[in-house]
């Protein structure tokens, strides 16, 4: 059987995440891994048991290489999309593509005209607990879609180098929730009004946001709203609830354990599981081997080019919105 | 409209609550209430507006009386059945009709000699989460029952004087378990297996216990195991299920609030509603309305003698079971 | 004892309520009810105990009555209110005073220059519930409030004729939900953002609308949103999340019954007490109760004028942020 | 750095499971796999990159193996035991030991004898929730315990072929409730007296029971309780509870999704995640794992022989009350 020839770019904690997910999948042949750190992921090396190499080039000019994982920083990510494609390789990118929606769409012509398969990294749609409530949805157990909230929030506020670099709460944390919005209505988000603060953080003010709540318009008439906090004392909290005219589904919180406790002082619960990786591990998985089977059965991948630039263009309308305290629309790509 | 006159024997706490919850019954006038402290019931007596008697002759001896409800110590229950019955009265009486088999088959006999309704006082029956899962049962969604549980824990155990007069747990706290094992089920006991010990207070060795597993085995060949503890920290426990051919059904807790709250340590929840006066406040109002109910328009009582005879029998097998340490079989009424 | 004399305007639902939720009040006396359609409410006459007259004039003339309910309807309430005041009455106003600020601003002067006692009729602050977040949050046990939420969703919507004469979905429904955020919060609410729609029932569309997610800006800073809907299928749906510095606190629905039943297809438990008159017995028995006690005892309000001044100062706020598609401040009563 | 060299009796679905699970554990090396029907198992083969042998003497020979997997039928473990402990191989070895107490004797006394480390599997110990509720006991939040409940209850019943040769409902299915009831309470069981009929299917009388109530002392005086089914409508069915003196900690069910659905028949969520295989997933990873750790570290293995030991004989002593009706004592090994 000939196996897809995969190349990853970037070996840092998402890139190694993924390599392991990839490397039980028989249809899967990691062929080559490059890092600029190569020297020190030697534990990582042998684990995997591919060499490290440290130019990207070795990938672009691998003719055996069919796709590539791009798990580089975000300000790689336009650069490493256009040479993949040229190079006509089909491409899994960590989100966001860009901060820039310029720079976006100038890797998602390249990507157009190469003809090559893109897959964004939203990992979240490949969760269970929010699959499920999707298929509720599009089985019209739901009825028609009314109105959708989307709760999300860390355990612990990023350091301020970090959000510098990482575009902000809407582009690096809502771009999520805007993408969840999308994926379980299936509708474009066409207007966001946004109500946030540096409440968690007050030397964040002026810089950006940790605690947000957006309203949303939806392209069938759904209004929907996102609640966003940098720091949940309890723990990573995810939720989500689709209401329409039959019914409701609500996705509830993944526990430490699945055990309660009475005392004296009442019942209790463990807290979430920690952060994402805890939270995500059985979506990662999922994520990219859905990836592969779509470049090896050579069908539409899951999630696509459109969904990155809508959910980037969600977050750049809401910083707009921030700015102006007014609801700003959303540019739908055609 | 003719009402229903009510004489009630003892005004303590559950004579008073009962008092109370006919008080804005159309179909009810109290006409008579009799307590030997009666010169310590002056609030209650302002309260209720019906002067307190010290002679329970009075109420037997008033033509106009309908029918009763004995609310005084376990010991006069017998005595005040068969004279309420001879003067053809109906009779509402509080569990247990007595401590001895003899003794409440003979205020039996008396019931049945002189026609007239009796009902026994065991709340839970009325209780909405209970008689929610009883219908499931009925309605046939549990399927044919095979396993029943019933978990019945108090918050804090009773002093040792209690526990002697009260004839001990089986008699004065398993009894209502039993009774719920056969609402739920609708078949009689046929055998009882005592697995008990005095864990709470050491003290209480050789006097009684206050820990027990009592194992059931059923008419129709359901089996069922009771759970009663006389000390639980969090607070009164009043849990079951009953699991069948086609599913199962829970009673869960009623908590101080449906409220959740969530902090560095995990989700809480309040305690349960404190004890019994708290917890089965609808289900006290009800009996005794439903009891009015019966009598005023001449139907069967909803909880019979038959009942109350059959419960207390379970407890005295329960009792011989814990001495002999074998499986006792429960005599059924004919 | 002397007990506080009451005189009830309205015996209609509400009314009867009120009255049947004060007869059991020692410190209490009913001394009129006035309604118009005296006449058919015979049942509720004999059952109350008081004759009911059809004339107001006689409440606002007998000068043994110490405090008044207005339950009539809401055109009526700021004339009722004033000739309360000017007859140096205490006044409980059921919800809200009127659609107009100024009118409302009128009565409430008039309450002022006469320094009787007001409170106005948002029982929701009773129930046990949210009572008990309102604790949690005072407490400090939330931390500084940073996000707020309150979901509330009717079972069904109401008729295009109760829709024109209520003043709406903001001023009829959502009014309760400022109410409930302030409460919480114990802060004033200083901005609104409306995202709303016609969904339930297209025909609505240019009259009202039925589902709403209103952004809420509050004096400290904290944001919030009410997510209110006309139907829900599920049932009458009230729901709340305080989210703070210190962790979160949350407020379930109350069910039918606390049962889980299992089978085939799942796990499954009744839907929410049907509307506000199951849902919330207890908080309209408090409601009044604690009213005739702050009479009495001569102390402040629990809910004061300018909680209702305010409330309906969101709803007309809210009403312009629709209609204008903007944020709009609202205006905080010196 | 050496490995530690595992072989493994049986490549059936137990054993396929435990060879993944070590396969990603870089101080493993499985060096041979032994099984019958090595012709059918070439897609294995592949996947596991290690050859498949008949002939099992090729693992009791081979000096560089330092541990073994025992993954054959029941009727096989003694002898596989006892030439792997002659041959100087620690052993992981599948429950039950056999059928009966003296072959277990047999091969416990060949493993003293020989001095290796033994470790039997009772994946359920290394569950998480299970494991959270263990760790409450021994940090003493339960309290000194008292009433130990175990639910377990399996979808759908097995065929009558797989009944006669596992050994029965006590010894193939409850075994496992015994040790989780060992587990938890760090005690041993003195006594059992079961209760327990064929319910489920009426043609398994005379053959075995499908239903059964187990009651249980232990050595501290704890009573305890075991709820076996072999059918649950809605699904695989695996709960705890564990009552002290200070609280009570239980362990839930684990669904489908943590998915809440609500419509006009109520609230729903999805079915227990079908059988051990989905259920206990992690816990499978985590014993063999650890088994490994044990070995490779040299330390005492977390389940011993002695454990094996004592679940069986409780599986003896049930079948020994099942036929007499009387309770009956539980021999502890010295």
């Amino acid at each position: 059987m000939k196996k897809l020839n995969v190349g990853i770019f970037g070996a840092g904690r998402i890139g190694q995440i993924h390599a392991r997910n990839l490397s039980n999948n028989p249809i899967i042949s990691i062929k080559r891994i490059v890092d600029p750190m190569s020297s020190k992921l030697k534990d990582f090396e042998e684990e995997i048991g591919v060499k490290i190499e440290e130019d990207p080039e070795v990938i672009f000019n691998d003719r055996d290489i069919d796709a590539v994982l791009i798990c580089t920083p975000t300000d790689t990510h336009v650069d490493y999309i256009i040479k993949s494609a040229e190079a006509k390789k089909h491409i899994f990118c960590e989100k966001p593509v860009s901060l820039s929606d310029d720079e976006s769409i100038r890797a998602y012509n390249a990507v157009k005209k190469a003809g090559v398969k893109f897959q964004i990294g939203v990992n979240r749609r490949y969760d269970k607990n929010f699959s499920y409530v999707k298929k509720l949805v599009d089985e019209g157990k739901v009825g028609k879609l009314e109105l959708l909230r989307v709760d999300s929030r860390d355990p612990e506020a990023p350091g301020l180098d970090y959000v510098k670099s990482s575009g902000g709460l809407f582009m690096d944390m809502m771009i999520h929730d805007f993408d969840m919005a999308r994926y379980i209505s299936g509708q474009n988000i066409t207007e966001v009004y946004v109500n946030a603060d540096a409440l968690v953080d007050k030397n964040l003010k002026g810089i950006d946001v940790d605690t947000a709540i957006v309203n949303l318009k939806l392209e069938d008439g759904t209004i929907g709203v996102i609640l966003n906090s940098r720091r949940a004392e309890y723990g990573y909290d995810q939720r989500l609830e689709a209401f329409g005219s039959k019914g409701t589904a609500m996705v509830k919180n993944e526990l430490d354990a699945n055990v309660v406790y009475a005392d004296k002082n009442g019942y209790h619960a463990p807290n979430p599981q920690h952060f994402f990786l805890e939270r995500y591990t059985q979506s990662y998985h999922d994520e990219v081997n859905d990836f592969a089977d779509a470049v090896f059965n050579d069908r539409e991948t899951s999630v696509t080019f459109n969904d990155a630039i809508m959910a980037q263009r969600c977050a750049i309308a809401a910083e707009e919105s921030l700015r102006t305290g007014k609801p700003v629309k959303v540019r739908i790509i055609e």
